[in-house]
Formats: structure tokens, C-alpha cells, sequence
């Protein structure tokens, strides 16, 4: 077990951590630790709303859900000699719920997926399901089931939602004017078109005064991916996994957490995969001059880990870019095509019992695969979803007689 | 060997096959030949522009290619006992290049990948790559290489691009009207926004006269994916695949072609995968009553086949839904996300010596999976693009000294 | 498709071939056709027993079959620069049964899975399955059933059983020394311990005259593997894989046949795995002086290809270095314990409904995997057999109710 | 986390633990702990040794290691309700090191890997590596790196080595006899046949007085695999995996050790996988009367997991029953096959610069795969051994120039 260099006591907020993180992106939220290339080290992370979700059967709580507070990051961890640049290479060494403990945080032997209302973040689906829900998940070693989703058993692929490197002065400014411009084309859109920076419940880590206001009023919001890493959501940033950051500051400041158990690609669910707190070991070394080495200049790269659960047998669902409510064509749109086959396996799994409810929190946080299939076929895109039938405890092919409908019970609603 | 319900001999156009083809989706193509529920059958198909491109070192033929007679489709073969609403089960058994023949038509020992120009066709970079471009496969049993691609070797997925059932009459209006509706809000626009009902070129199978009059002037194209299959473009329907196909007219009417040597998740150069001739062997039956059984209204649902090549290291590339170069945002467009990818993954390969159009073919021609990753992190989507290492024979991971960059001459252009 | 060096009427036996293989292992067999290092070429290969086996329900010709035949080679191809103490590097690059034909010798679009009479041959549970038994396997693409094991279909890893270069005068001598040394501890042994150099029905290729018999004399038998490769029966060597193979006289001389459209470890049926004759296509290079730049001096070096059927569930038995029917002790036996392995797999399968046979026959053909587990720890050795649980068409796994035994018919017996 | 069932202080011997376990299996030790079908629970574990190895570079240790006092298995775990003829169901949720600890004992942070002196139990090539060596790995979240193994890194299969049901007194009394049969037939033998019960050093869990001394008089060494379980050292037994055991007495009485965090198929060193203490959670559940349905009278049956590293690319060595040196024939040996095969390896890996010692140590702690491949060819047994490429950090597969032989140290010797 490597040096601890961000702790975390999952009984607090994160704000009332000894040394604590922060919420938003900037270049002046102070380092916290320093570590060197070829070091190893653990960060442990808060569940990224700082733990307001609890392990009960009521949706109430991602109803309500106060999202200025997320995401709670650890970090900035700052790596000795990093400058603009260079690449930030990252091994992902481990990754697990929070070690030996059962309690009342998420990653305290338990997660839990939601999906948000409309009125209060949404989701990928939010037009065909508005309301908030929930499933608890209980994790069993490496395996999750949950009370709210009966005949559902699988191994997690651990993996962090969010890591990156501070943005520069001059790329922050740059993500703030392109987004204000997006939200200006529909300012009163719900949900929003994008989040702006924001002052309430802004966390700056150790800064205070004149620079914790600065960061506040600044600092880009946690939500999206961008040129600094950031929310991927990409489920194969796990164990094994090696990421190529490009470097915007001194010492990098390397700053995380949104820790999964599992997700789909897509994170359809937004709220979210089977989110957690927990600890993640890291490996660091520079690629001195990278950037400009290896052409990447905008998103960082990586490695997928080869230690995935080995699934063979899929049900595969396509959908293309058209709404056929409406018999509407969207021209080479994979968000729509995407959102199809989402719609398209939820209607599947329905036959078998689930609700639709229940449908969406499992393709949000099993370890579904969403493939664009065809980008060029105009008008038409087509993206397939694959659900690993090995998930399923009972036999979730087709076949001549039909499924079996039987009563799976509901997830987690509001009162 | 199974019997073989369609043949081809690939000296000759589709339309002087002694039993031709087709090139349009319409109920009223005539069966060419019957099957039972249980069957095994081949099927030998053209490649699917009727062999307009040639084994050669120049792009002139991509960047004249006539559209209007693609894509060369095998059938209709009609499935005894088949009612609209059922479910047809389609096992492919076997699918490879023409057997046991060296010749000058694609499939014959060859297969391309080429990039339309921008004025006649496009591609999913054509903003970027306005040009046509051409790489010539050969093929070594299981593998292909090309003079075009020098490094470059990996086994074929073998696999369908387009495989579908017949459009009843009223569905067939539907795609009519919706896609006309999408044209119409840019006329235009170049590339075309969607291609509607031609009769220049149409070939209407056995149908003569008034029929195929009626079929050339209603006739889908065939380029897009829709409620009957069609151009999935997906290149796990391979060996083993099963899919289950609506059914929208009496006796199914399967036809298809537009075989794939090897294709990348996207087909992002449009003309396409590696592209060839060749045959497909199949096993059909049926589930009366699949459609509401299952839930399956708009897609066909499918289990692929489990003898992909294994691969197990990666170089990962990401994109989101920023225009960089503009520094604009787009919302949640996994469309953009996923070229953003592409572009970072081209600006990758060059640092080793392919010229970007060398890179661009490989991209939509190697075995490459196209994931979608984030959908909900407003207001960027986030895809990922996942390259097999073991493709090259050199090592295309980075290191601290960067990349070998060497001489790795070019594709096919124009002259 | 590459140019055939060794072509096969399978109408005819190989002695009545245009120009006929071997059936020995000898230096001065003579070469048939020349490659150059990087040359791609097919070979075309008759079953083993030279089509002794039938398309029929009974097993009286596996009893009867004459061994003195077997294998029927096809080759030797030579190849240009190969000198002794060279490694000759042999990419497998395609590999079926006969292409495009259905007729009556094996690999016309059927094979067959045989275990020989203990007086005949023995298998590798002959003392506990003493009669000839049978199984036809009817080819559907890639998939293989058998109307003799029902509720079976499984994708085919299809490889050569037998390929290797030819002895030295040298090599070849102490392989008769060693085995005979052997044969003379037990010399009327049934099964017999070794096969010695047989003039009876030996076929020397080209050779006439005394050249003919001198090779018929001293020809090495082709069942063992040995120093040249030889019958290894590694179901690994399928398509994409690299076999390098010690060079041990002029030219190297490849030669081999033995196809087999899928085999389990160990090919404990012995008469054998499915066996077919049909094609290989070989790309082959030289590395000069490899056998002692690399060490291999005795047995070949391979890759194995990564195109097998990926399989994510097994059912595994253990077996020991046990006699549990008599409680002797073996030490550190693995022959004993992977053979208890397969016992204890036959009798799980009899709970299912397959008769002892069947099971045996389903084992030597089916992709199972046979691992030795530990090796060390005395005196017992421990096997393990994983049986992919994919290739039943029901649910093959243990629960608390027990299994459902169902009459599964029988394989082919004698009459 | 699940409730620890047995606990264990790594600082202090399993003698001196609050609750003590057994190195000896018999039916009268003492229930330590009882758990109900559908119960998870963790189980913590000392080294196989009880720690007798250190983290230094000395194999003074390996040398003169007590081997009275192995296997140190925590346990019995009662289970309620299981009675003979039941099959005790399994499930392997998770494993690992020592949780959260870096300290003095194998599993802290670091295992080893060891080959005892022939004079003091041997190995599998104990006649051409004579002497004791050693090699330690340190940890890295899920891989482990040794400074005795330079160039290597890989993700560990973490697995026990040995859990079991305790013996009935009448299958234990056949153990004893069968075993000394063999020991009888040359008792002088170095090493030796087998391990007799023995008195000294025996430990009864918590059995006292009489129970305890007839435990050490007639307790069965837990070297070997038996009916029960045991010894199995099956790297497939890993997180995920889901064992059948067969019950013989009351309450099925579980228990095991020697927690591996990788290991190679065969475990050929002996001293042997890569060594630890650490912890393993488990689920169990009860086939009533399972051993008669699913015919399971000897050995367990299991399922493999499925989260193993996924590897693409191997060198694999072949080895028949053959012994070289003396061109000495054997019968379908597996054990002298797999022993060729391994010796082949090692040949390989020294012409890179790897010592033989060093690549022994490697070949039985890294996830290689042993296979039996024929074992039917009179009269050679054949079998392969599986080396994944990616372990090594330099491009190990063969190349026309020949190996680059480096210095890469030594593993740790005796002084």
C-alpha cells in the first residue's frame, strides 16, 4: 500500500477534511502534496456530490439534490519538474471502494445510480423519464447487486469519472467564453445547456481570502471533459490503465475523484454510474516535451487496462438518428442514434419485467458498451449498445416462445 | 458448402447477372428465390458500386465513382411462413472474400478503402480531407495488408455492411417523407443531407415494366440504416453473429451485400471499410410474433459473433464536442465528439510519418472501436476511439524520446 | 487466394494423386515443389487415414481402420537457403477443410471424431472405453454438430494435427534407437508402446526404386511429435499463428497434413479430433542460425493465433495422480491426473444424458482446454479441464435442483 | 467489507493467534467459526509457511526452511446444514494481500517466490537447479515487479493455493494408506515419494490434549490435492471463480491457505507461486446431496472467473516425454513433457540474458499456462507451455537479427 498524500475521513464533508479539496477548475488552487516522476502514492476521494445520496429506498434525495457542491475533488497533487507541455503519464495501480469500512458514505461497502428530475439536472433520457429515481447497490468483493434490481449480478470495472490536470489562466478563460456563448444561444433552456462558474458552495481548496473569491468567481464547473482531462466518464480508466495528460501549469496539479464501481459507457444516467468514495493508487512519471512529441494537444490520451471482466455473449440493440415518435430524420446525429438504442434495450427489458426506470438505472451503471457503429451513412447514424447477457441470472436471449414476464419489483422513487 | 440461392459471376455487372439484383429498397422486387425456416444458404454478392473501383495507384476512379448505382444488392430471398410482426432469426454461418479466385473485381484476392471527394459523396472528415483518397488491400487468408498502408497487418472481421428486409409499402412512405423533409431544410447543401428516390441507374431485379418503373421512381436508397436494417455498417455482425430482422412484408424478402473484408467502428471514410465481393453463408428461421414479443418496433436487435480477433493493448484517443479550432462548444454532440477523436487519433499517426490521408484510411478500415463514453456532462459529449497496438509492426506506443518518425510513403490521389 | 504447391484430387487416394506425399518421416524423401523465403503458398491435405472413414452410423471401419497408412502427408516443400541449424518461420495464414466441395472423403463439408479398439489403436481411455466408437460432425460455416452428440454446435479452431521438417540421416536414426530401446522393455503390449519403421504400406512420395526402399525401411512413423515437429496436435496452431521449426537438412522439406476443423487438448480420442482433409495457406521466412540464437534444440517455438472463439464460462474438473477404483498412488503423474480429469467429466455428462461414449467423443473434439495445475506438490500431480459452457444448446451448470438427464441418443457403434 | 470469520494478526505465528488455525487435514479439528448457506464472509490468512521467508537477498532461508510446520490454514469455517454427499458451493468474491499493511510478513506489501534445495524438497526441475533460490516481488496495486526479475511486470491472478472440506475418518485412513504404499516402494527416495503424518510441528486448531495428539498421529500433510480439496494450487481459483466441494463430514468444515498473488500453471518452483498472507471473501451456499447428482465423487468441480488479465500474444514452448540428454524414450509422459516444455523456456529466456535460475523463478510465479496438447501419440506425450509477451518490457519475440542479450542480474542465492 503506497503513501497516502490526500486523505480522506468519510464521516465529513470534504470541506471539514483536514487538508481539503476543492469543486472547481483553476490554475491557483494551491498544491497540497508534491510528488516525483516514478513515485507511487494513494488519493482518496469523496463520493462527488460529498455524500448527499443515502442507502434507502426513497429518490428524494437526487430529487433534491444540491448540484453546486459537486464535484468534491482531491487533489491538487503537484509533480515535481511538470511544466506546460510536457505529458502527465498515469498508471492506474488500484481502485476500490473505501478499504475496510461499512457506513453510512457511499464506498462505504454500498453505492447507488439515480437518475436526476429534469427540473434538477436530468439525464440522456430525461424527455421519456423526468422524475428522480435510485437503486441502491451493495457490493459484494468485486461483485455489485442491488435490492431495486432484482436477477442483476456483475463484477465492477472500478474506474474514476473525473482526473486532470489544472487548466492555465488562458485555457480556463477560453472554456468559460465558448460555454457562456453555447448557454447564450438558450439561456433559459431546462436543463441548461451548460453550467457556468458559479460562487455558491465554491470549494478552493487550501486558498483563502482574495484568491479562495478569485477561484470561486473563476473556476470553470466540474461537469464536462475539456482539454485538462476532467469528467471523462470513460469506464476504461481502470485498473492498469495508462493516461497521457497534457500539462497547462507548473507541477501539473494533478485533482480527481468521481469514483465508480461500474458504469455504461455514456453514463446515461448522469447521476451516475455506481458512484462511491474510495481510494485510487496512482504511478506518475513525464513525457518531457510530449504535447508537441505526440501531436496531442487538445484531449489527453491513453491505455485502456487488460483486466476488464471477460464477457461473450451480448444483446446487441441498434438505434439510428431518427425520432420515430415524430417520424423526424436528424442528419448523421449520434447522440440521437445513441439515445435510440438506449430507448430501444429499455423497451427489450421491459418484456422481461423491469420497469423502465429500472431499465435506465442498469444500462447507466452495468458495464454496457456503447459503439458508434455508422457516422457516414446519410442521412442515418447507427450506434449499437451491448449488454453482456452474463449480467442477467436468468436467460435473457430470444427465443420462439417469448420472455418470461415476471414482477422484478421497482428502484427508488420520489414520495 | 451450403446451396447457393443467389450467384454471382463477378466478370460481369449485377445487371447482366442471369438472375440480377437490386439497388433499391421496394416491397415489389421480386423473390429470386425461396427458403424455409431452418435453411442454410449462400448468398454471393457483388461489391457494392459493381466493381467501378480498381486494383491501382490512382484515386481518380473514387473521385468519379457513379453513386447512383449503389449499392449492388443480392436478393430478394423470400422465408417461407414469414408474416409481418415476425422476427427473423439470421445466423451468419461463414462470409470471406470470393472463393478460390485472383481477378480484377474487389473481393477477388483485393479489397479497397478509399475517401470520397467532397463534392461527390464526402466522408466524416471531408471538411478536412476534401480530396479522394484510395488504399488497395491485398489479402493473405486471414489478413490484410497494403502497398498504400506500409506497417499496417490484421485479420478481417469479415462482415455485412448491409443486410435488411423489405420496407412495406407504407413504411417505405414514411422514410419517403421524412428524409425529403430533412432535405428540404438545406437543398443545397453539398455534401447532400440525405439522397432521395432516384431513377437514373435504379435496377429494379427481375421486376420489368410498370413494376419496375414504379420501383425505380418510390425506391429507397439504400445508403442510411433504417426499421428494415439496411446499411448497418456494423462490423460485429460478423461470423457467428445472430440477428433478428422485423419483418414488414410476406416472406421477408432478406437481401443484402456491401461485404467488408474489415471495417473501424464508424466507417468514417464512407467508401468505406475494405470493400469487396464475396459470399455469406446463413441459416434463417423464425419467431411468430417476435416484433411485439420483444419489444423490437424500429431496429433489428442482434448477438455478435465471438470470433473477433483478440486484442488486448490499445492507443487511446478522445474527443469532445468542441470545434478546437474555433474554440465552439457543442451540446452533448457525440457526432462532433467522435470526430474530434479521429482528428486526435490522425494527428497521433502522423508523428510516426503517415500523412493524414495514410491515417484517415487506416481509421476506417482497421479494427477500431468507436465508443461513446460520456453523453451527459453538459455540454460535452465525450467519445473515445480504441487502436489495436498489435496492427503495426513497430511500436506505436509513447515513450520519453517520442516518436521513430519515418518516411511511409502515401495513399492513392487523384491526378 | 495463393498458388497451390501441393494439390489433392480428394477423389483418389494420396498414392494416386498426380504427385503423391509420404507416409514416413526420412531426409531423402524427395521435394515436390520450391519456395523462397517470403513466399505465400497453399498446401492441400487428405484426411489422415487416407478417407478410411465413412459418412455413416456404424464404427466398424474405425475398428477396422489399417494404421499402417497413416498419416498421409502432403509434401515436401522446400524451401530455398534452409540449411541445418536454421529456424524456418511458418505463418499459418488460412486453414479449412476442402473449399467449395460436398462429397464423400472427409472435409467435404463433414468430418468425424473416432476412438480406436483397444486392439486397434487404444485411445487414452481405452482401458475403460475398449470399443471403436464414432461421431460425424456435419460442417455449418464455421460451426460444427453432430447428429451422434445432440444439443452440441460449436465454432471450429481449425489447425493442422501434423506439420514438421524433415530428419537428418542423423536425427532420424536415434529416433529408431530410442523408440525400439522402448518397445523392448514391453514388446508385446497392447496398445503397443511405439510404432517402429513399418515397410508395410509405406509410401515414400516421389521416390522409386531403392530410394522407395530404403525410406520404407527406415521411415520414422508419423504419430509421435518429435525434433522436427511432427504430430504435436496442439489445437493452438490455427490461423494467424507462427510456428518456427528447426531446420535439420537442405532445404528444410515441409511436409504434413493431419487437418482438424477443432480439437480439445490433448485429442484423447485419438482417431481424433474432427478430422478433414482440405487446405493451408503458409507464408514462410528463414531465420539463419535461429536454433542456436535462440536456443531451440529440440522441440519448435511457436505464437499462437489470436482469432480463437472467445469463450467467458467453463465448467472445470480436476483430476489427480490418483486410481481412485483401486486407491493407488501415482507420483506426480500428470498422464494419470489429466486422465482422471477427463473421467470426471464423462461422469458429469452422464448426468445430463450422454452416454459414456459420447462424452469421450465430445471431449476429444470439443474446445477444451487441458491445463496442468500443479506439479509439484507429491506425490499428487493435478490436471484441470475447463469445457466451455457455450457449446450446449442447454444450461450445462450445476443448481440445488440437479441436473436434467435427457435421452440423448448414441454415437456410432460397432456392429 | 464482510464480517472477518477468522482473523489473523501478521505480526505473530499462527500458533500464537487468539484463535489458531491447522497445518494437518482430519475430521476432529475443531469448528472455529459457523456461517449459514447464503452467508459472505472473509477469512484471513497467513503464509503458507507461517512466515518463515524475509524480504532480503538471501536464499539462506528458502535453504533451511522448516517444512514440518506447512500448510498454516486458517479455519475450520462450519457450515450449517452440510452433511456428507452434499457439494459445498463456493464463491470467491475477492483476495488480496494483506489489506492496508506494510510490514515484515509475506503478503505486507511483498511476496516471494522460492525453489527449496533438492536435499529439502526439490522442485519440478530439482535435478538441473539443485540449489535453493529466491526472488522478491514487491507490490504495486493490482502488479508486482521483483528486483530480483528485472524487465517483468504483470497483474497479478490473485488465488488461494489450497482450501478444502475436512477429510471423513475413513477417507483420511485411505490417504494414509495409499500414500505409504507409494513412499514404500523406495522410502530413501531424495526428494521424497510422498509426506507421511508426521508429529512434529503438527498444530490442532483448538483441539487440546488427546484430540490434539491423535490429530498429529494421524492427520494427512497438506501437500497434495485430495478428495477434499486441498492443494489444488489451480490459478483459476481466483476472484470470481465459484467451486463445487464435496462434504465428508458434518458441517463441511472449511478451510485453506496459502494465498498466492500470482502463480504459473504447475507452479513448478514448489516454493512457489508468488507467496503472501492476505485476506479472501467468500460465499457459500449447499447442493443437498449434490455429489451423487452431479456425479462429483472424487475431485471438486468449479468455474473459473472471469476477471483474469487478458492477454493477446504468447511464445510458447513445446515439450515431449523425451528426455534429450540421454535420447531416452518415455510413454506418453505428461510431466516429462511439460518438464521439456519448461526447460525449453528457460533456454529461450537466458539468450536474452536471464540466468536459468531467474527465468525457473519466473516461469513459476508469472501466469503462464501449462497444456496438456497430446497425450495419445505413442510414444510422446506432448505438451505447451504459454509465455504472454507483455509481461516483459522489451520486445521478446523472436526477429531475424537474434536475441539482445543484456546483464539482468541474478535472483538471490545462498551464501
Amino acid at each position: 500500500m503506497p503513501e497516502v498524500v490526500f486523505s480522506v475521513d468519510q464521516s465529513k464533508s470534504m470541506r471539514d477534511q483536514a487538508v481539503p479539496g476543492h469543486n472547481r477548475w483553476h490554475p491557483d488552487i494551491p498544491v497540497v502534496a508534491m510528488v516525483r516522476p516514478g513515485d507511487e502514492f494513494r488519493v482518496e476521494c469523496r463520493e462527488w456530490t460529498d455524500a448527499q445520496l443515502h442507502n434507502d429506498d426513497s429518490a428524494n434525495d437526487v430529487r433534491d439534490v444540491d448540484l453546486t457542491v459537486a464535484h468534491m475533488l482531491s487533489g491538487p497533487i503537484g509533480v515535481e519538474g511538470a511544466e506546460p507541455g510536457d505529458l502527465l503519464v498515469v498508471d492506474i495501480l488500484d481502485l476500490g471502494p473505501v478499504p475496510q469500512q461499512i457506513g453510512d458514505a457511499p464506498g462505504q461497502g454500498w453505492g447507488y445510480t439515480g437518475v436526476f428530475a429534469k427540473v434538477n439536472g436530468g439525464g440522456f433520457l430525461t424527455d421519456y423519464f423526468p422524475d428522480a429515481y435510485k437503486a441502491i447497490w451493495d457490493f459484494h468483493g468485486i461483485y455489485a447487486t442491488s435490492r431495486h434490481l432484482p436477477g442483476i449480478r456483475y463484477a465492477g470495472i472500478t474506474h474514476p469519472g473525473l482526473f486532470g490536470t489544472a487548466p492555465s489562466a488562458e485555457l480556463l478563460a477560453s472554456w468559460n467564453q465558448r460555454e457562456q456563448a453555447l448557454i447564450d444561444t438558450d439561456p433559459d433552456r431546462v436543463p441548461a445547456l451548460g453550467l457556468p462558474p458559479l460562487r455558491d458552495n465554491a470549494l478552493a481548496g487550501t486558498a483563502t481570502g482574495d484568491v479562495a473569491d478569485r477561484i470561486a468567481r473563476e473556476g470553470a464547473r466540474t461537469v464536462p471533459a475539456r482539454e485538462n482531462g476532467g469528467n471523462h466518464d470513460i469506464k476504461n480508466f481502470t485498473r492498469g490503465a495508462r493516461v497521457f495528460y497534457p500539462v497547462h501549469v507548473k507541477d501539473a496539479k494533478l485533482s480527481g475523484g468521481d469514483l465508480h464501481f461500474s458504469q455504461g459507457d455514456g453514463e446515461i444516467t448522469f447521476c451516475g454510474a455506481i458512484e462511491m468514495g474510495g481510494f485510487i493508487d496512482f504511478r506518475v512519471d513525464l513525457i518531457k516535451g510530449g504535447m508537441e512529441k505526440y501531436g496531442v494537444t487538445t484531449n489527453p490520451i491513453f491505455m485502456p487496462g487488460n483486466v476488464e471482466p471477460r464477457y461473450s455473449e451480448f444483446m446487441s440493440f441498434i438505434g439510428i438518428s431518427v425520432d420515430h415518435d415524430t417520424n423526424t430524420n436528424y442528419y448523421l446525429d449520434a447522440t440521437v442514434a445513441y439515445r435510440r438504442a438506449c430507448l430501444n434495450a429499455i423497451e427489450y427489458l421491459k418484456k422481461w419485467g423491469y420497469t423502465g426506470e429500472q431499465a435506465y438505472l442498469l444500462l447507466g451503471s452495468a458495464p454496457i458498451e456503447g459503439r458508434i457503429s455508422g457516422i457516414v451513412d446519410i442521412p442515418n447514424a447507427c450506434c449499437s449498445l451491448y449488454l453482456p447477457t452474463e449480467i442477467f441470472d436468468f436467460d435473457v436471449r430470444p427465443n420462439a416462445e417469448g420472455p418470461v414476464k415476471k414482477d422484478r419489483g421497482q428502484c427508488a422513487v420520489t414520495s
